[in-house]
C-alpha cells in the first residue's frame, strides 16, 4: 500500500515521533524510507526581493548544511537500529515545504510523514508552518503526527 | 498498530478518497473502521452570540440529520461491500472539527482520517477548512487524503 515513504526530519520531538511511527508503518507496509532534512536556502529570487543577503556567510550555510545532513544520518541509524533495511536519508536545500512536496513527487512516494511542529515552532501553535503548508499543497496523503 | 480509525465523511468526494484508503489501511492493519458523519448543528451559546437562529426550522435541522445519518449509511455499506466487518457509523451534530477530534478522544482510535477538501470546499483551496482545525488540534495523527 505505501511502497515509498518520506519522512520530513528536522532534529525536533516532532520529527522524532513522525520518524517512530513511520517505522512502525514500514514494518507492516514493507515500505521503503526516504528521509528527508531540509535546510533553509533561499533562491536567488527570494533574496532580491527580500532583505536577506543573497551570500549567507560560508560559515553560516556550511553549518546549515552540516546540521541537516547529521540530522539525516542520525535518522537513518536509528531506523536501522530499529531494524529498519529500507531506508535511505537525504538532505537538501529550499524551502522546507516546498521541498518536501517536490521530493514526494520526484520519488513517486504514496505518504509523506510529518511531525504536527518541528524545530521553529512556537509553543502556540499546535500545527507548524511546514506541516500546515505540505499538508496544503500535497497532491499525496500526509500524516501528521 | 491502528486498532481503531476514524473516518470522517461528509458525502464528498474528498470524504470517499478518505474511506478508501481507510479501507485500504484496515485491511492491513485488522482495524475497526469508525465512520462519522457530522451535521451542522449550533449550541445555544454560540448562536446566541451570533445571528444564527436559535432554532433551526424544524425542516431543516432534520434534513441536515437525515443527509448525515444517510452518509453515515452508505459509507458503511460501502465498506461492507468492499469485504469490512469490522466497522461502525456513526453521524453526529456538532461543529464538524470538534466533534471528530472529541469522537476520536472519546473511542481511543489511533488515527483520524480525512478528505482534504469536504463537501463546502472552495475550488480555490487544498485544504478545506475542517481538515485544517482536526490536524491544528488532534492530539492524534490525523491522515489528510
Amino acid at each position: 500500500m505505501f511502497e515509498r515513504i518520506v519522512v520530513g526530519v528536522d532534529g525536533s520531538e516532532g520529527g522524532l515521533e513522525a520518524l517512530k511511527l513511520a517505522i512502525g508503518l514500514q514494518k507492516i507496509h514493507d515500505s521503503e524510507l526516504l528521509l528527508l532534512s531540509v535546510y533553509l536556502e533561499h533562491t536567488m529570487w527570494e533574496a532580491s526581493v527580500s532583505y536577506v543577503n543573497t551570500e549567507l556567510t560560508g560559515s553560516t550555510h556550511s553549518a546549515l548544511q552540516e546540521y541537516a545532513r547529521e540530522v539525516a544520518r542520525q535518522c537513518k541509524e536509528f531506523a536501522q537500529a530499529q531494524g529498519v533495511e529500507k531506508v535511505r536519508s537525504f538532505y537538501m536545500g529550499g524551502g522546507p515545504a516546498r521541498t518536501i512536496v517536490k521530493f514526494c513527487e520526484d520519488h513517486d512516494a504514496q505518504l509523506i510523514v510529518l511531525g504536527s511542529r518541528g524545530i521553529s515552532a512556537s509553543e502556540r501553535y499546535m500545527l507548524g508552518s511546514v506541516s500546515h503548508k505540505v499538508t496544503n499543497t500535497s497532491t499525496r496523503p500526509v500524516l501528521i503526527v
